[in-house]
């Protein structure tokens, strides 16, 4: 089986990141190919950087030659879930939903700790949409911007156990999900710190993906996903 | 890794599908352990019954001197899951919860196509208590009863059919989920003949339940699930 | 009239509480029959518990050799009633959905103060499954186990007061419903430290039951509540 | 015990229909106090004229001399309970609402039967404020006007079975609300016919509030229905 | 186009204020006709007065004599709308629903900032009998009186600009919705120091008014806000 | 004022159809300037095509060298509009809410008659995410693909009255928003065969834009919509 785990920004390192993680859940006969977008932004933090990494994700699978079974959109909180479903037959699984619906088999009520406080009210409505939010305890922002999450992982630790004991305390959150894709190292040592379930995105995705294809499962192809609908298009996609 | 897979009635005919629905379902390093409860009802059409069932399932596995991984209950739209979830450590997936958490990654709306009418209401609740009712395009009864499904399959597939369309026309489901135990077997046909994305609830849990487990997640123990207080108790469980 | 009033623990002295206050709230011509479970736990502090008790309460009530014209289930939060409503043609009133039910008409948003954490959820789900959170303000806990009330009411009475005062003015509650049938003979020291009205789950629940006779309305028995399907069922009931 | 039961139009008949219907339910030693309000329109079938009712019912009763344990408010989906509720310490019942609340004890959903289609929004809207909608099937019209009521009963008869039949088969109601005053005399031949419980809202509001009395509850007074403040009024209120 | 902008209070001098406001907010080609209600009271804080100002308003305009083109209800919170658009053909505004309607293009939540703690459930009802809740992040009082507003404006300000800083930052609120008719003159000084957009009701009714007329839309007369049936009237509307 | 109208799809006759019905629409002192995106597809009628429209859109109003006052997206169910509020400090205004936004004036309940089945959840989501769906009778295809629009309109508007005239009596909306940029020139026609309001989502938008900027009111910056924050792009945006 051979899923595409596609990063949201053009950022190698992050997608190395991601494989790792991803090759980390993976059931062994599971073969993980990494994507970064063949242009976009070096990370994204706000709508318009995510709607061009969700045309950047499209367009990049589009390029791919080889056949794949499953998508992984490894980015937290983003645009373009629906078009991937769109344009392929094979499952997409988002890892915001991906993490949401695991949690919910593991607790009452899940929060979800992320980086930016203005990623917040995305990662809501992505969780509104999906049909997700009802059990979120809160979504809930460490003040971090993504990049920083690399240069000092220590602060970020910090940052993300304080605001991740909050939603358990106050917020009554009994499972934590990690929103962002970049923050897959630090689940360990998060479970330590709460004491909760902490969900990782990529992980969760990956094991979701894995059964859907085990399954035989597929985007359902009947309406709202049904193939684009042939037509012109003017100066698209972009040459490279 | 051990899935204990609990069919909700005494059919011993039952847990057989089940088992072998669950063994088409699980990776190869699964094992299944099909657990029939020590009493209750030879089928579930009804909330005294589910509330048997519940208990009776709770105490059977109590009951499991061996080790297991995770826990699946697998009857459509039953009482008891919160119970399995407060007793043991590992995951417990029930199935109708895992039928919708699929089903919502394959299409925009999902309906559930079950037996008795008296059921619809039933598994309205168990879907909105887990929070994943938002996208559930209708809950639908064929009309037959959980025993009429083994004695007369064709019956059963024509009446299963035709709801299930009913469901993807007129309240717009992009995917179907067969919402009862018993209809396992079933579930290629019905594919064959709507051409939506069809969910067996048995084997949506056992994917979920091995991917919780390869991801070392369990039930979060800190409210909800807490493990009983220690107490006295007076008459229980029955001796067999 | 005659009302069946069922603890939900097999501890006596909580069974005639509930009675007292069941008595209390009565007209001069309803008698009220104080059931103890024949089986089950001595509390009920947890979903475990609470499913055993939901069928012994019910199995105790089908060995119940009387006429009866209600049935109030006096447990707080707790699971069985469906149950109830399919066995039986009178009506059943939970005092959980009646303490709230009540307060819906004695201001715009009630809270309900509760023992243990863990009840919260357990609550807040009974509640959304009957239609009647919308206005809920709150659900919280004072931090009591259920057995702590009789030993030492007046440190409950402190705790149980700070939690409705800050329901009252954090959560804006203008209601308090004492979520608890242990907590009834508190109820009038409650209403005089915080100003609000107090309503006990066991009266509201008597006068609800009354009402409904009086009225001679009883369980729907078209779809949800329809009786069981005749069936056999294996080890079922308990011999005593 | 003395409850005010408010006719909300300025039609003896209709006062007379309706205090008929409140004595029938009413416990023995409960009085009656049918109110007709000093101005408004003949029947209520609008908002305009729901709104000269509710102020028509507020001042029609602050000019009654004499002491009142509880208010009935008889207009179904009329405005105004909550300015009584400011106005009067004791008890305020509407009976939109005392339908929905009683009907909710009985079943697992309840549609409304009205008579005008322009009633319907109105409804809904008072048991959406209410809290009450989440298990309404539907509020369905007749398609009969008020004063019809009383000038050709079994042609109502007829159009209220109608209505309640589709209500119950299509959209799953399992208890009936009648949802007009003027429809208390023909409970019981609706009940005949359809066989779900019917609901009289008249009735269930007198047991609601005899019921709130007898626990000596009311009208929280601590914010939204805290008494005007003092203030100054220009031509108001009129004079008779 | 000429608007009626009807004030909910007696008070001349808040109809003044009303109306420098909305001739401010208005298009040069717009007449602004203030309107007093012919009786009522003085200032409106709560459900009683707020029921007689809406049928003053009603009884009002109907007494009007010339043209118009729109009508802006400017209370508060108020009832009465759905009285008005029976009544009338043309468009009519509460600028409570215009506040937020207009503050949802702005930014992903808003908040109101009113004035009395009891004024806070009457808005949020009309918000959620709007439609238009789901993204009020918050609705506060800041504690001052309606005429307070007008003696002391410099504390005015100190409280609205504390309470809405405290819905920007922890309610999370992204715009500000004034929520009195009276507070439209310190719109401009609230923004200084809070540094979001801060909508005034007033102005926002003014100008969907204006856009409603311009495009020759008016209230449906289908259902809802048919006009109201011819029929008798008793002791009403009351000679001045 | 200067309003930019961008239109989403590349096709020029479409881009002048919605500037004409802009223009109509607009005050006189308003200047319509029309976009056609520099790249993308000829008509939207997907996710796919949207995501890049969004992104079109976006990047053609970043190149547009002169001063603007507000933007108009006239797409309907488009992605994108938070994009544009990240970007831009003007106002921005997306059709499918304004249509929405301003229906609920009108009526108690409003239907969205559009063109293919596939848009229905499209649409759906747009209004779930903007809160202005609890008012929203029906989202109804009439079953005709966009560019049809142009080349047989006469059946077009059959299609489009028929479904109106369903959504009206069966769904029971009291207006129609006509869901697609380009059928402005048909509303008067649907206006005179269906009786309701109908609202054209480019002129309602345009009259909203106006009063925004009228108000001197613009986009919050707090957090959603603060400007993207500055990062390096890599093969972006596209070069012509």
């Amino acid at each position: 089986m051979r899923i595409l785990v596609a990063n949201v920004n053009t950022t190698a390192s992050m997608t190395d990141a991601i494989a790792r993680q991803a090759r980390e859940a993976a059931n062994p006969g599971t073969e993980i190919v990494p994507i970064t977008p063949a242009f976009g932004a070096e990370s994204i933090e706000g709508n318009y950087e995510s709607y061009v990494a969700a045309v950047a994700v499209m367009e990049t699978i589009r390029a791919y030659d080889d056949e794949f079974d499953a998508i992984v959109q490894a980015g937290y909180g983003e645009h373009g879930r629906e078009g991937l479903q769109e344009l392929f037959d094979v499952p997409v699984v988002d890892i915001t939903e991906a993490a949401a619906a695991t949690a919910m088999f593991l607790g009452h009520k899940y929060s979800v700790v992320t980086t930016l406080d203005r990623a917040v009210p995305m990662i809501e409505d992505r969780l509104k949409l999906a049909g997700l939010f009802e059990r979120c305890a809160s979504v809930r922002a460490s003040g971090l911007a993504v990049l920083e999450l690399e240069r000092d992982p220590d602060a970020a630790i910090e940052a993300i156990v304080a605001t991740a004991a909050w939603a358990v305390e106050v917020d009554r959150a009994e499972v934590i999900c990690l929103g962002c894709g970049g923050m897959s190292s630090l689940t360990r040592r998060v479970v330590e710190r709460t004491g909760v379930p902490v969900v990782d995105g990529v992980s969760a995705a990956i094991k979701l993906a894995e059964g859907l294809v085990a399954q035989q499962l597929s985007t359902s192809k009947i309406r709202s996903y049904a193939p684009p609908r042939p037509k012109h298009f003017f100066n698209w996609p972009p040459r490279p």
